[in-house]
């Protein structure tokens, strides 16, 4: 069987873990993500792999990130959160780390992790959606990963939904992150909850009376007790994660969508406008196959999961 | 080496040729399209491909239309232009044509040509855009056709671009198809005729004064010769074009777009402004590899050529 | 007292009322528009003036027809639906009606008549919204009718408010009437019917089971009995009502808004998500006071009434 | 004759002037603005006027600030820039200063000087755009102020024009003042800057290879000697501008619109591409009368010129 070693690395921790055959976490560590430092990143990430290969047996190692990976998998040419510029990521750690390495989009990890062990089992078209602050993706096509001509494919968070819209942070106007993600389940509850302050009492009593102050968690929290406000921000972004998806839909024709990261924890609260959205507006509906849309099943462990599995697969 | 017949089925003719291996199109036929009738349809193939095959020796049929064709690729769910509905058309031929059939969406076939034989020949991973009075598309991937988890990938045209856009033919409102096609074409054009006909002498002269009459290839005419409301119009259909594609390109990432169809024949009037906007708009363009954006080599042939091709690898 | 007759020209009737100066009306006639001949909607006015005006005692008539009106309210520079062309209707009618008469935009008839007899009574700053198959409107400021600097303010059904939104018959795309008028109410529900048939069984069982065939009573009889689709559309578009009052709230901050025209008649099932809507989109709503949102009080009379008393008032 | 004295309240200064009947500034002072402080502004008002009426035999005051004066032109609501929430100026002024006041909108007193004194003399009906950071207005309707039923018309920079559009400080998403100001001009530049460091070589040399320093007059700079990226800058903004004067005219059809403000000192570079935008999109514009775009002929100095005029016709 043999097992490989899947690292994580996020905008505030590394997560790093050694997986079976079967998508199994068998062990699991991690650290704080030295931001500022690139070369610091590769140390946390060798620490950890070291740390990990000297208990368990292991082939190779898989690192996710979010950003833009080159066709060989080695360089991370551009990693928004991580101050990784033409990073050559792989050549750094080979000096301290001696097994096979690979690197990959975090989003890629999560879809292969969901198609080879998650909710989208059994699928060859896959198209996950990762639901965090902002909103990654990976694509799997005929059962392999796909990573597209120059390694960048699946950044559906960049896909231009409104023209002239809202500014995001790569630079263009009208992403589908700045519609569908947490942060704008952030914004327009506190939008909400400032222009509506009598309607958003709920919401504004658990931010301690600051629109500003108001969370995801305590969104999802509200929108779980009934409170109205809580799901008609849930009901607005699904509604436009939703309308990305038919989109998608329209150009890939996946079998099956899953919808991971942490905003879609709030489930059928999140998918339910989303699925209702998706159906109002695929061109064609009423003449073709339509895919399922599912919740992601592995949770946050689907980055390491993913990762490892990538690396076994290398 | 062997030929296979290519049939490319449109909404006014049906047109049919005997391919060899390197894409060379050694004999062709064509029909009127019998619109009206789905039986009427079949035999006008059955006809044209039993002409060829009596003096050809042909190993298999390929045929493309415009429509959702299922995964077996035999069964057409839905042909907006030749009323077919759950149309067994594999099946209905079988019974009159004795030889191995496969019926490919024409936006698959033309993809498949162009990357073949054509213009993205030598890519892997090219996404063709058919720019006629709608908008087609078709997707190659890791160098193999893409059909999609139902045989309906590549609906490029029903991307949406405009929330509470344009209303579209196939019920949903903003698709791509309405902002960048011929169709998008002559509507500028003819509503900047009716605006401002001064401006607008030259192409109401060609159109016998009346902006409705003004059609696609005076546009084209009037653009070659510098007329500067008719460059306006590719000016802005380009824009659109150019600004799907980077869409596609946050998806996809494919190495190469060609751009096809009877509207590409304008050449650089439409590709120019299109790879200016494609530029502008992409994510992330300053940190990523970009793909080419180029001009389809095969005309209208790109339909029977890929529908040949893809018999013979079937 | 006096009275003035006013007529109200329609695309598919003309009627005429003499009026009180109560704004009450103590007779009335009508007749069919003869559509295709400017001459001809001349005749059948002057025909109806004459009639009453061999009944009653009165002053002078006022004319309210649907288009642009010039400053001395004399002739239509252009009116859609009577193929109007710079008619001199003033002259023309002069001819063969011994009365004093002045033309006005119905818009700004509808405006007036509720600013002076109806909803909006007691307001100086009123903007009325006909919300008819298309949308018209009229602004009363400082308690004076707004004309405009060359006679053809109000034309609010043609703000923009989608770009590059849907094609409107002005030739423009995106107008506020594509999206909150009767229009677009039938264009919901065949659009919603045809794509979730199940759903929509109320509507399809009225329309005897054609999309196509759904009209407006339909759909607000199906809201009033609460059908989920029916009111589903009536959200829709009032929903877009509401918006495009906050943008002419941040433009002409008027005390009172009334919505009149036959789609109003479904009073709260279109008010009530307009008024949600108006709150949310208002600029700086928690720093203003805010205008009433009112029903039309006066029903389709409000053409002749206002016409009657702009007449009066000229 | 008589001499009133004009306040311009603005975020970074406070400016006054003696003006006489004919619109000539006599004598002006000016001091920073105290921004955190209400009170503190309130005392450089009067210390300003105090200091010019001992000078000048003066009438009354007019004081003009950007926010939301009430109907009594005594009480601003809001005013985003100056910390002022319900500031009941008028009141607190009088213990200091024992003249007449009147507060008025800043965009009201830009339109009243300039329909008096300047660009838009003999015009009855006209709408003034202040094209600065972001976007103000007024409107002279028939020969008067129009203020609206609450004193807060004219707020032009808040009517939406790209439903989800960009965020805005007002709390709403896709207002005007976010894609046709002075900030949307710098924004744009920025963002091609970062994007095509290349092309934006002139703009980027200026700001010393920032792009994040480029700052509008650098922009107007650039654009004067033909940069192509910086009269690409104005093009966008201008065709917003136009684009939102056309939704205006649909509503208020102005005899004249008057642009002004500082980015307007760009003149033709600015105006050229808006009154293209204009005629493009005007509603029904081959059959109406036109009005004139023209640009404000007072400088800064219509501020202080048009609260000491409406403080004199108080």
């Amino acid at each position: 069987m043999g097992f490989t070693i899947g690292v994580d690395v996020g905008g505030t921790k590394v997560a790093a873990g050694v997986v079976d055959d079967q998508g199994a976490v068998v062990a699991a560590v991690r650290e704080a993500t030295p931001k500022t430092d690139p070369s610091a990143i590769a140390e946390v990430i060798a620490t950890l792999v070291t740390r990990l290969a000297a208990e368990h047996p292991v082939d190779a190692v898989g690192i996710g990130a979010a950003g833009f990976i080159d066709t060989k998998r080695s360089t991370v040419y551009f990693a928004p959160n991580l101050a990784w510029r033409d990073e050559p990521l792989t050549e750094r750690l080979a000096k301290v780390v001696d097994l096979p390495i690979v690197v990959e989009n975090d989003g890629n990890c999560h879809a292969w992790a969901e198609t080879r062990f998650g909710a989208a089992r059994g699928c060859t078209d896959v198209v996950a959606v990762i639901v965090g602050t902002g909103i990654g993706g990976g694509i799997v096509l005929d059962g392999r990963l796909y990573r597209g001509g120059f390694g960048i494919a699946g950044e559906i968070g960049h896909l231009r939904v409104v023209p002239d819209g809202e500014a995001c942070g790569c630079g263009q106007r009208g992403c589908y992150e700045q519609y569908a993600s947490g942060n704008a389940l952030v914004r327009h509850a506190r939008r909400l909850a400032a222009a509506q302050p009598d309607r958003a009492a709920r919401l504004l009593d658990a931010a301690g009376g600051d629109p500003e102050q108001i969370t995801g968690p305590q969104i999802t929290a509200a929108a779980r007790d009934g409170d109205p406000v809580a799901l008609e921000c849930f009901a607005e972004i699904g509604r436009w994660l939703g309308e990305g998806l038919a989109g998608l839909a329209a150009v890939l024709d996946p079998a099956c969508f899953v919808v991971g990261g942490g905003v879609a924890e709030a489930g059928e609260l999140l998918l339910g406008p989303a699925r209702a959205a998706f159906q109002a507006t695929l061109t064609g509906a009423a003449y073709r196959p339509q895919p399922a849309v599912r919740l992601a099943a592995l949770g946050s462990a689907a980055g390491i999961v993913g990762a490892a599995d990538l690396a076994r697969a290398r």
